[in-house]
């Protein structure tokens, strides 16, 4: 439907085919949402156009953790309350906003921006990973956690940093696999039952 | 999610904040789709904001039949291969798209921009049916199709124009009910199945 001239205007026809390219919206829901906003104020339209161009505008990587911030470094960085001995490695910046969304953790981030992926020609050295090692260098982190997604990139990559990281004398762990809050156990599935037994803890 | 601030930057969070405010994307998809526009190139997010900025700034209403249009009378109203003896009556500019999807109907439109709906306060007065009473005063048209809604809103609006418009001595006629395309007749409701009934036709 994006591909067809939209009768009435030219302005309503471009809107839906740039919101169809927004990942999750679908030609119709572009469609929806362009006369949303055609029949809302002036003002919403033009904060949202002013929100999306300042994003590009002011946002940059941490030099040192590599998430996305405004500031450098990146308020979770130039924070003293934080515990610069231990690093918690993640994909990607929302990671960071769902680790953070806990409150539990009060260590410091790394963020690699993608996952090594063989298949998709993404190794090691597409990623922030050189950046992490050189961090590493400076003896105040004790531990590293890999919070990497638990498929098959994330544990290719969980895989790769244990082995670079063992040999600088710092304590890797990673997060704990087993079954998520709320699982029936007849529906898990055999890989999480596999780990969650043999990850068992004393009870 | 989208009242906490985000720990990474002001402009993330403004960003996902504005797109949360559109119909049908949630606080999650709205996170989704503003990370996915800051790994995209700055071309992305700038044509998105011009296209937001240019929709309000170019869009007026047809004086003819208040659809939503760049050029005045809208490419409808200005094409002389269309029927100006039918008239067909929608509630939103949206449904001249479906409509004009099928490419079935060769007449004109006009846009009521909403539906009489007592409960919500919403009368004759409010929606577009005075500029459509005048447009019938100079006897071009001779069939006004009721294409409202078929839910209590669109009939009560059919209701009162059927009213109004047959005094005028044009043809009246409204979209057919009855059951959908691909319908499994057990699974059809009550109404549905009732207007069917009473709406058959010779085989």
């Amino acid at each position: 439907m994006n591909q067809e001239p939209n009768p009435a205007s030219d302005a309503i026809g471009r809107l839906v085919q740039e919101f169809s390219k927004l990942p999750g919206i679908g030609p119709k829901s572009a469609q929806r949402i362009t006369f949303y906003l055609l029949r809302s104020s002036e003002e919403e339209a033009a904060a949202l156009a002013e929100a999306l161009l300042s994003l590009k505008q002011r946002i940059n990587l941490c030099s040192l953790c590599c998430n996305v911030t405004e500031l450098d470094p990146c308020p979770i960085c130039r924070n003293p309350q934080r515990e610069t001995s231990q690093v918690c490695i993640v994909e990607q910046p929302q990671d960071v906003i769902a680790l953070e969304h806990t409150g539990v953790y009060k260590g410091l981030y790394h963020v690699l921006h993608g996952a090594i992926s063989p298949t998709e020609g993404i190794g090691a050295d597409d990623i922030r990973i050189s950046e992490l090692l050189s961090r590493l260098q400076n003896n105040t982190v004790q531990e590293v956690i890999l919070a990497t997604n638990t498929n098959l990139e994330g544990e290719q990559t969980a895989m790769y940093l244990s082995r670079v990281i063992t040999p600088l004398n710092i304590k890797v762990t990673r997060l704990a696999r087993g079954l998520p809050f709320g699982t029936e156990l007849e529906y898990a599935d055999d890989v999480t039952l596999t780990r969650a037994l043999e990850g068992r803890q004393e009870f």
